[in-house]
């Protein structure tokens, strides 16, 4: 399939690679075009222009930083509702506003433009090895005709109906809980270090246990060891995130305490410096806060 | 050996049951006779008084739901600290305070007896069938000593030292882990839910992926399905160990902001007339507060 | 001076009221003209459209539910951008986002015409008395030439500069306050009455002591009785503040749990069916989550 | 009339002179003898120990750090208890928990004395002038028996009935209400900052209009300044009253989710070295959080 991949970062870059392994014809675009080339190697064809990348796109993919990103390589001039033909697909894969979600789709929509959002769970390593978690909602015939890409990319598809603003409510709430997964470790961490144990144990017991989960031994071994570069999702791309969750729980008029939260935390962590960190170093505030700084390096 | 099991609740029933199963000669006694008497069908003794149960007990195992329980049966009148034989161990496997912990060690250390606490992680049914996580800390030779009755009940044995309070600590920290992660599914599937999203749908998703862990599965049935009865943990156990919880973090001055929220919601729960639920009804607080009432039955 | 008053709600009006009797030319303009026609009898003249009631005065004064009214009545077709003659003023009353605020001077200046931000503190009683307390923003001769209709409705007017949006952030940082105010006395007087106190008196004491403030008075007296009607300031327009705060907030970068706090618990007071009392309502969460349900009336 | 006054701090030893220099004969006790050594200039009378101080009292007054002081200083060896002639009153007038207060004056009961609770608002300034308010309750008589004093060391004392517990709750819901009070003054004061504007002027216009009331005027100085020393109140007294303010909340089933931020805070607030500050120092939690550390001096 002829695929175009805008925004070349961490995660779309991995991506275009899974894309090319299966054989598909993939041009890419990045702002900053040295990101782009990069993908040459591998097979790639490079666009000058994001409207150059779309023109010969089936579907046209977009794994970019925010919402401003995202509306701007859409509606931006040479944008996608301009460029990309005629009953071709955009895959809108990054995590975007319930809001913009639903505004995109109506834009297309009027141009006979398909939009899927398809967004995914999984760090840039699940990225590279075509592990990510990817939840589908459009159209059923553009999510069927997406088929063999999601599954390059992905692991799994789970398909959520024919609203894409069902897959961004859904990957929005999952973030919210990895979020407040780290607040929770975080400050548990904080409770059993200063009762002398050690949090290397104690992740150890709850990840053999109770939480059994990647998620919880990545990020609990983050803390753990207090280690939190290089980040794989740094702290700001988390406060965009839980605002995104906050403001469709606005929308929806659904108090999220919790959600609140882990927004103030995390702001907080990033006030204090932290803005560079991985995301996981949103568990340095429950621990400075009890008197346990991070040691220097 | 000889062990004698304090406390037949639905937790100590089936560990009794277990130790029954694995050859053990086992006295159980409970406040009102009759839940131990249902034990003599397995081949349980059953003691008239906590004080018969103890006398020719090696290990006695105390399985009591709260603090004042486990220490009147230790240092009340007739109670383990008198009727248990010098080189008894006790085996304190309900949840308790860190400083109950400490100063229950000592009095059984001032009387030539050991104390070894072993609170475990799971439920009734984790119990019944010889499932549990057990975190052992105390002096080891007495934890070894333990050993074949641990390795009845539990299917993994984790142990944390020399010092009961390390246990307690654990336990609690893990405790308020699973209430964390309540609280975070109840603010998301309200969240997905005024969204007009598939509750089940979205914890079907998020334990397929990121939250591939039993609890998550268990508590993200419940939830989804508004379904907290029959209890197996009430709220108002839930309750006592985030009280537990911030008692622990308030001696090792360590703030605990999701902690608090967890016990705020949790008492709001009971304020709403959920007291008799499972702790997963703390949820029915995010459903209510969005407008979601629970459906009448 | 000629005088034009956008927006005849409880507060518009009154101070539109104000305003004759200090002898200005007042025109007023209601979205629903039966509201701008009950001031006629005062010796207003009544527009039919917001352009003809612009487009004769010197101060065009807004006094709307919110943005989306505001930004309409501004950029609007037939609105103050287009209606109000250059040099004229216009004085933003109600509470409106920082970034609006910023947006509609800059679009002003664009006209020729100026914007002087000029949110008041005080409920509808101290409109209609002239006793407002007003925050003056803008630049200085706008100010200064706006100074008889400032006191003609105010009791006193602050000075904050020429940036007009240092008056919306100190006008949202006091709502923010009273609302935190809300939710202490309602969390006080759960635990007042709790106990078996009257929460009459508790309040009677705070405001003879501590607390000797008015606005604790009018407030902890609606707590103290549960009286939330009729509402002075509903509490969709107390959400709809805080949402402007947390904006103002997160712009700025300052984590701000307790406005997030206040912000979720008025969220909650809706949720449950007190969206049409006044903000004071936000006092019943407290009550319900403590078991002390509003009574029957 | 014959008063002793047990404890001799800033407050205490205000309050001691006030009653000399209202003729009462007054003899002063301090663990520390240098404390009570002070007031010998005023014409008191020095104890050697509390048990000499309270026998031939006809009032015993406690003005001391925390529940542990009192409780030894009545129940200890020496103690009030033992000490105070039958018919004596014990004026309890610091801060302590509700269930102490209970203790105490049953233990009192028993022993043929009288206990009245009488925590007061007021800073060491207020107990210096004899300006403090007084809260009231116990046994009529005793209240009346006591009025002299009450008089001599207040500027109005409010009688809240025969339960000395009335007492303890509502000067623990007012210490609650100051922590809210700074929590929301340290936030809003960060969030003025950050716009560019003046802390002072805020303070400056929130004490003029909306909380013209002296403790708003007090903390707002301190906090817009960042001046926290010498301390009035140290960050660890507002912890422990916060504590007394949850566990009160506790056994009446209030959840109180303002009053848990704010013992978080002011616990965060000491993690991070403010310990020795006032507790206005709270605030600095909010400034950090936002990178507005305060100025090195």
């Amino acid at each position: 399939m002829d695929v175009a991949v805008i925004g070349q970062g961490q995660m779309g870059s991995g991506m275009a690679r899974q894309l090319l392994k299966a054989g598909h014809r993939v041009t890419v675009y990045n702002r900053s075009r040295e990101r782009a080339q990069a993908l040459e190697a591998d097979g790639a064809r490079v666009a000058a222009t994001l409207g150059e990348a779309a023109a010969t796109a089936t579907v046209a993919i977009t794994m970019l930083a925010d919402d401003e990103a995202v509306e701007s390589a859409v509606l931006g001039p040479d944008g996608l509702l301009q460029a990309l033909p005629a009953g071709g697909i955009h895959l809108a894969m990054s995590t975007i506003s319930v809001a913009l979600c639903r505004r995109l789709a109506a834009a297309h929509a009027g141009r006979g433009q398909v939009m899927v959002a398809a967004p995914v769970f999984g760090r840039p390593q699940a990225a590279a090895s075509g592990q990510l978690f990817i939840l589908a909602a459009g159209p059923g015939d553009a999510v069927a005709r997406s088929g063999p890409l999601l599954e390059a990319m992905g692991q799994r598809t789970f398909p959520l109906g024919e609203d894409p603003a069902a897959a961004a409510v859904t990957k929005l709430a999952g973030n919210f809980l990895i979020g407040a997964m780290i607040e929770g470790l975080g400050e548990s961490v904080a409770l059993v270090r200063k009762h002398g144990l050690s949090a290397s144990a104690f992740i150890d017991i709850l990840t053999s246990t109770l939480f059994a989960a990647p998620v919880y031994k990545g990020y609990g071994a983050m803390i753990a060891e207090q280690r939190y570069q290089p980040p794989g999702f740094r702290l700001p791309l988390g406060l965009k995130d839980l605002r995104l969750v906050l403001a469709a729980a606005d929308a929806a008029q659904v108090p999220m305490p919790l959600a609140s939260l882990v927004r103030d935390q995390t702001m907080s962590a990033m006030g204090r410096g932290h803005g560079e960190l991985d995301w996981a170093a949103l568990a340095e505030v429950a621990a400075e806060n009890a008197g346990l700084p991070m040691p220097e390096r």
